[in-house]
């Protein structure tokens, strides 16, 4: 993972790409699969849309960090398995055997698999609609990551990548709203 | 175009593609390309990013209303265009032969040529951020979509549609910040 200018950080998310975002809550390293995420200026900053459902919240809430990574499509497995459970009683850094490193400017921890990891503080938390105002500290990028594509979620629990239509409606079923089914 | 289920709408934004946002400011149609949107819930919740001044935003804050609609790859030139000029002295639908028609909900219209439309109500404006919360009304998709695929931007001037790079570096030049150039 090399340096990655944090003035073109907003490339990293602008198409849209599924993340898996980190936290460390003092305690623990955790970590969530997030497709909901916005570009607000180039300047890095950026929005990710949750709640407290979501076992990191509290994590991101309290320590007002995270890392943003960008999963690669091979990941597609370790992504929708750590949208399936919950850090709250999973280790899933080692339930997925995911290699993670220690990031520069905060606690939580940069995914060494993936394409990209963007350090960030949480700048404000808009509770009523779940959006979380983050600004970028600082970003890392795999130099060969262009081999390599991201994914894009449908939301239905089939995912694009590169123009092919991967389907994980059976794994996903427990997660996907009634709507989709 | 054919009704679209407002309670899947989400999965036509999810994926993170290029859109076009339509305004009617009470007396002109409008439109503007965002590339900045997420969802926030699957109840036809959305938001985007843009702020005062890009020219639709009056018609935006002011009526309260849009139609969020997702063009296809081949719409690339018209869809870098429309973000090359403003509506304060263009009429974008004459200049790019922009087919429209009337929306069951909103005063914005629809984008005939599009992959879907989705019926927006302007449910808050986060100045601070540039942030647009929307509720989605009614939603329409062209029933042979998945024929063709949308466009996902990249922020330097280039676009991934299917995998395949498209570069318009040169027309988009005077639009990027100077961290991409």
């Amino acid at each position: 993972m090399q340096h990655f200018p944090l003035n073109r950080a907003f490339t990293l998310l602008e198409p849209g790409p599924v993340t898996l975002v980190t936290t460390h809550d003092g305690q623990r390293d955790n970590v969530m699969t997030i497709t909901w995420t916005m570009v607000l200026d180039f300047e890095a900053r950026f929005a990710l849309s949750t709640g407290p459902w979501n076992y990191s919240w509290q994590a991101l809430v309290n320590t007002r960090e995270c890392v943003v990574a960008i999963p690669s499509a091979e990941m597609l497995d370790t992504v929708v398995g750590i949208g399936l459970c919950s850090g709250r009683d999973t280790d899933k850094f080692e339930k997925f055997g995911l290699s993670r490193h220690k990031a520069g400017k905060v606690k939580a921890p940069l995914l060494s698999a993936c394409l990209a990891n963007i350090e960030c503080r949480v700048v404000e938390v808009i509770e009523q609609y779940g959006i979380v105002v983050l600004e970028g500290v600082a970003a890392h990028a795999d130099p060969h990551r262009e081999q390599r594509s991201p994914l894009h979620a449908i939301g239905d629990g089939t995912f694009v990548t590169d123009g092919r239509v991967l389907d994980r409606r059976v794994m996903m079923r427990p997660k996907l709203p009634p709507s989709v089914l």
